[in-house]
């Protein structure tokens, strides 16, 4: 098992955790816990498997994702009160989750020979489209549009991962710095409160 | 002919149904009536092809399909008083279309040479995923999730099948076996109105 | 460059501006403003893409179109108040948007030997697709089910496309009278406050 494979089922547990939690917060039942926890956790992936048609999608190659969801969804239930109230360790879930999917989606980038700049927009897509689909499905506006800077801790490390990538540093190096970087970035950002700019219309009636 | 395209077109049909009742039901116009009762009827199949890499995806070889969902969503709209009137016999369409996809679904999955549990996956995805993208396009939490056991009528329908499968059943048999199987849960289901359990997260403040 | 392209980058610049006025209407912040901007203008591309199975998906082929999509996002955000104030022309923009990429997902389609029913289905999602998953984005009915004679346009010209193409007629006048044709019937629909029939279910309790 290499480091890659690793820090995929970090991001996965990571992501299905909070997927969990989200359809709890909305009351939905058993199986919808499921099926959120599920997409959360493989719906980056597999955007990123249909953009550059590498079919059947990742999750269905191998059923070990499957089997991890279903048991950190189980555990989701049974340890909830718990899992909220360590709403913190939550947030770093996330945090992980996010940092291990975008570095792999640029990773999968390069590998289809994409150009760098396109390798980002894929790493960052990984990253965030759980967490957008998670709240779609949950009738919600996706939370990273407004919050918090969360796909541009994405795209920031996706940047340096292209900059050390071409500079041939080791692999294993420029993933685990990369990835670690994103988390960096963004728990600096929540401890902070750093938010980025908004822009609204103004009135033309008066 | 055979017995798999008897079933497709018969889901395709219920499914279109279902659509356009709720477009209506939401007050969009003609078209958006037609592309509801469209993305209900082929959703869960398009889905399907594109985790696959089954491209075009299967309603693109064959115009026929289109050519159904069109005249039902018509008769949708001229019979809609009478459609709404007669909600048991739409909820047992709804129902027909959920157990033919959920086996199609699975068979495609089966010929990909996906691992059992990822074929009732797949299966559950192209029997859930159109009423799951239409509750999506109406603004509504998908009813999947919250209301009644639905999915999990395909997923145990999904275990029946395999098990079959694998003791050499001949595939009609199957095919029909399963289907129904499902069909009938979900009416006992909904008869005796069992429900999934739902698990919400204490309040920490008190 | 062809005229293809040229209407393609047409396209996507309307697309792009309609994104980012619809994301500051919602309070999105900087990076919600682009990824709308940015879904806007390609989903519509994309969604024909992995339909077709042409992968990977067009704008990964190419960086150009994010560099032109992140030009126009920061332009609306630098004009927004001048572009709020000229709602008209940023209709006639959208209207762009739909006749062009209408166009474009009907050649793909006949590029790819589908029958011109299925043709004229996958340009019309071409050409509608980017504006609903903004609409979802924004958690909005999208706009298209409800309001205007928006798809109906891009059907039409589509008809229109299928016939001259069959009469031979050289491709660059059929491009061109086409997307003319789509925008001239939004335009006139706008005008005139043509709009669809809507069906509604009557009350059966009385």
């Amino acid at each position: 098992m290499t480091i890659f494979d690793t820090l995929d089922i970090l991001g996965t547990i990571a992501f299905a955790i909070s997927g969990a939690l989200s359809a709890m917060n909305k009351k939905f039942d058993l199986f919808g816990i499921f099926i959120i926890s599920f997409v959360t956790a493989i719906g980056g992936g597999t955007l990123r498997d249909m953009l550059i048609g590498n079919t059947p999608v990742s999750w269905m190659q191998n059923p070990f994702n499957i089997y991890i969801i279903s048991t950190v969804a189980c555990f989701s239930i049974v340890f909830r009160n718990k899992l909220y109230y360590l709403k913190k360790s939550l947030f770093l879930f996330d945090t992980i989750g996010l940092g291990v999917f975008t570095i792999i989606g640029i990773e999968y980038g390069i590998q289809a020979n994409l150009a760098p700049m396109i390798s980002i927009a894929l790493g960052t897509m990984t990253g965030c489209f759980g967490g957008v689909i998670r709240d779609v499905l949950c009738n919600e506006i996706p939370i990273i549009f407004r919050k918090e800077i969360y796909a541009t801790a994405s795209i920031l490390g996706g940047v340096c991962f292209t900059v050390l990538f071409n500079l041939n540093m080791p692999l294993n190096s420029i993933y685990i710095s990369t990835t670690l970087l994103i988390i960096l970035i963004r728990l600096l950002v929540v401890k902070y409160q750093v938010s980025l700019p908004k822009f609204s219309i103004q009135d033309q009636k008066n």
